[in-house]
């Protein structure tokens, strides 16, 4: 696949390589250490070696065929660095500079020749003006911020319109210990934009959900309807409910269209949606493991009553139903825990204890329930019962879902253990049931999708 | 004042102090290590020492005249232990036990009991049914859960309908490193109640702002007019959009009430509203140092577009203004960064440099600015620029508030210094945002408090 040379290259050239750390020639070589494949430094003005790879004069020079170049030079050279790649068989290329469409009439015509390049020579094209893309399964970080390789292999690819909000993404995924199967800023979308992303991804061993962030795009119609057609759950974090198209276009080249229309299409397509960064990457992390849920009925455990009725009030608010148990579900409850708090939908269990994941077994068992919430302050006397619940999805075929609140420095390395065992964790009550919502309003969404097309759906 | 024996105590009982680990009486014990003032643990049962203070058989055969009980025993022992507080004298008493108002009608009868005894004494009473406070500027932490006296002091007063709601935002404060003045679970509210909390914390020197956490109350009139009546800014945190009362009553005895009628109220009375725990505690440090910023204006100087189009977008959604500057600020940007981005407001200026503090320091002195929100992303390779902000906020009287993304193990103490320092900062841009709506939100409906009170206002 073309964007093999992308993301699964073998052999990378640095065009504007240097030893100057001042600049994005450095920072992208110094980001390539871990990558597994061959690596070239071209640059006409130096010699000797970088990070251990000896430099070129041009990307002409290696023996080898070249699959990725990162074109790390001014706009306006850039039409004749690609020509030369072209030349010379590179089959993709990320261009960083800025200085393009986003920068009015000469901007626009540079970019419309770097596309005739392109073009010309069959070369799959990144950017330009963008700050570039991760993969960690194969080391592969062409990002120009340093660091990004503390983002681990995982199974959510985030597409960002925006470099810097990609790259807040990233930060957030090093955070919260959450890995990521790719992380790609789209900048200008010269020839790659969300379609492809998304095809690719969706064929992608290695992801089970894409999360994008979106400012706007010319195609709407074809977004979504790729969106819809792939297999991979898809959310979206729109930006763009008030008026920012000035700065936007100045921004990337877009502007950010009828955000109702938007709205109104991914609930047709079958995407849901996120109202901020920190909710896209949570979702991802939980369709990643809980997309086939196929309900929208949640059943809520907690070891505290008022962050309970915090997710139950969320939870109904964003129209997830919390139905009662089947009665073989209340029994077990009673058993497990004689002199229950509440017994209901959400059960409250009055304090954490070892017999709660129990309860939770019970509920996640029960006919009537499709996701589990399950919620507990962190005590850090009585200790932390999320660890036995990592066998319940398997052993009943229903997602849980976990939250807590405890010091950061305690609680991090327990969710993201959870997180690795598919159990989507979350460090306050409210992202835990924003999730859960979220798992709801997708099945919902997928099944009228499946009523709509196929005049088949259930519910 | 009455509230002096439960926040100001010199010398504290605890009745039901245990040497057994599991039970509230060794946890409560534990916790007093670090109070400043005198300790008794009372036990009949028990002899010699525990955490160095030595057991008295009951609160009658302590010396000192005791302040403060702190009452670890079952409820249906609690009505004697209290009447035997009141013989001795205690000024205050919290009740941990639950089985009270909030179990039905034995325990509504013993709620009443138990008032009895109080008003017989007059005793000033936290609870029933909660997990205590802390007071950490004296090393007061009275609650059940460890590690709580790593909540360090601070300038926010948190009160909590629901202990575990508490304990979450307690543990939200440590993960943030942002300090409290209090937090007070409040249970039951059979004597103290939020009324006489926000009267007292408004009063209290420590405190600039006061953040709620709100189920329901039955005088929901009479907790409005407070609000209004204080000095002190107070933002809340209303659970209950939705049906929640079954279980709800079942926690705390309370309703949640009309949502809508509560949401009127807010606005009318000079109450700004989160949505989250987390968006209470970002208002409450928001507002401790921000509330006098007087109007909807916001300046927003961003170093990345993307994140500073969210910004622009979700303060837009809030209803705040981000007008055009003055031409002289406009002028002077030019002359700090002659090729700037984008120069408009939000002011975008492509990457972080040195000059970024001196971009924000012309917008903050814009006459038709009330308040400055910064972003940036973090790189590790060309530092943070957050330091440089602080003498910004008195060196022109507009508050500055601070968001990032980064590694939350590399940024955290960078956020807690600028906080400490009169910024507060926020790990997402859209906290910020959020952040910076609730300033304006506030001095909205302050101002129209003041128009429709005085027949004054000016906006």
């Amino acid at each position: 696949m073309a964007l093999d040379s992308l993301f699964a290259p073998e052999t990378v050239a640095v065009i504007g390589a240097s030893r100057s750390t001042e600049k994005i020639g450095h920072e992208v070589m110094a980001n390539l250490r871990t990558f597994e494949g061959d690596v070239y430094p071209i640059n006409p003005n130096s010699e000797g070696e970088l990070f251990g790879r000896e430099f070129h004069a041009s990307v002409d020079d290696v023996d080898a065929e070249v699959d990725l170049a990162l074109v790390c030079v001014p706009a306006p050279v850039t039409p004749d660095v690609l020509e030369e790649c072209g030349e010379a068989g590179v089959g993709g290329a990320l261009i960083y500079a800025g200085g393009f469409a986003e920068a009015g009439d000469n901007g626009e015509e540079l970019q419309a020749a770097v596309t005739d390049v392109a073009d010309k020579y069959d070369i799959t094209l990144l950017g330009p003006n963008t700050s570039g893309y991760l993969v960690p399964e194969i080391g592969l970080y062409t990002h120009f911020v340093s660091e990004m390789d503390r983002v681990a292999p995982g199974d959510v690819a985030v597409v960002a319109q925006s470099g810097g909000v990609g790259t807040a993404l990233a930060f957030q995924a090093i955070s919260e210990q959450r890995g990521l199967s790719a992380m790609v800023g789209l900048g200008n979308r010269a020839d790659v934009g969300f379609e492809r992303l998304i095809e690719y991804f969706d064929q992608d061993d290695e992801t089970n959900a894409i999360v994008l962030h979106l400012e706007g795009t010319d195609d709407a119609r074809g977004l979504l309807e790729t969106c819809e057609s792939v297999d991979t759950p898809v959310a979206v974090y729109k930006v763009g409910k008030e008026d920012v198209n000035e700065f936007a276009a100045s921004h990337t080249g877009a502007l950010t269209g009828d955000h109702a229309l938007y709205e109104g299409g991914f609930r047709q397509h079958g995407v849901v949606t996120a109202e901020s960064t920190t909710e896209l990457l949570d979702i991802g992390e939980t369709l990643a493991c809980a997309a086939e849920s196929g309900g929208p009925n949640v059943g809520v455990v907690t070891a505290q009553a008022g962050p309970g009725i915090i997710a139950a009030d969320r939870l109904q608010a964003a129209s997830a139903n919390l139905p009662s148990f089947a009665d073989t579900t209340t029994e077990t409850i009673h058993e497990i825990l004689p002199g229950i708090t509440f017994e209901g939908n959400p059960v409250d269990t009055g304090r954490p204890m070892p017999e709660f994941s129990d309860v939770v077994e019970a509920v996640a068992a029960d006919e009537n329930i499709d996701v589990v919430l399950v919620y507990q302050v962190y005590e850090p006397a009585v200790g932390f019962y999320g660890e036995a619940l990592t066998s319940i999805p398997d052993q009943t075929g229903t997602p849980v879902l976990f939250a807590t609140n405890g010091p950061e420095d305690e609680i991090r390395e327990g969710l993201a253990d959870l997180e690795a065992a598919g159990v989507p964790a979350f460090p306050s009550v409210e992202r835990g049931a924003d999730a859960a919502a979220a798992v709801v309003e997708y099945a919902r969404r997928q099944a009228k999708l499946a009523q709509d097309g196929h005049d088949g759906g259930d519910y």
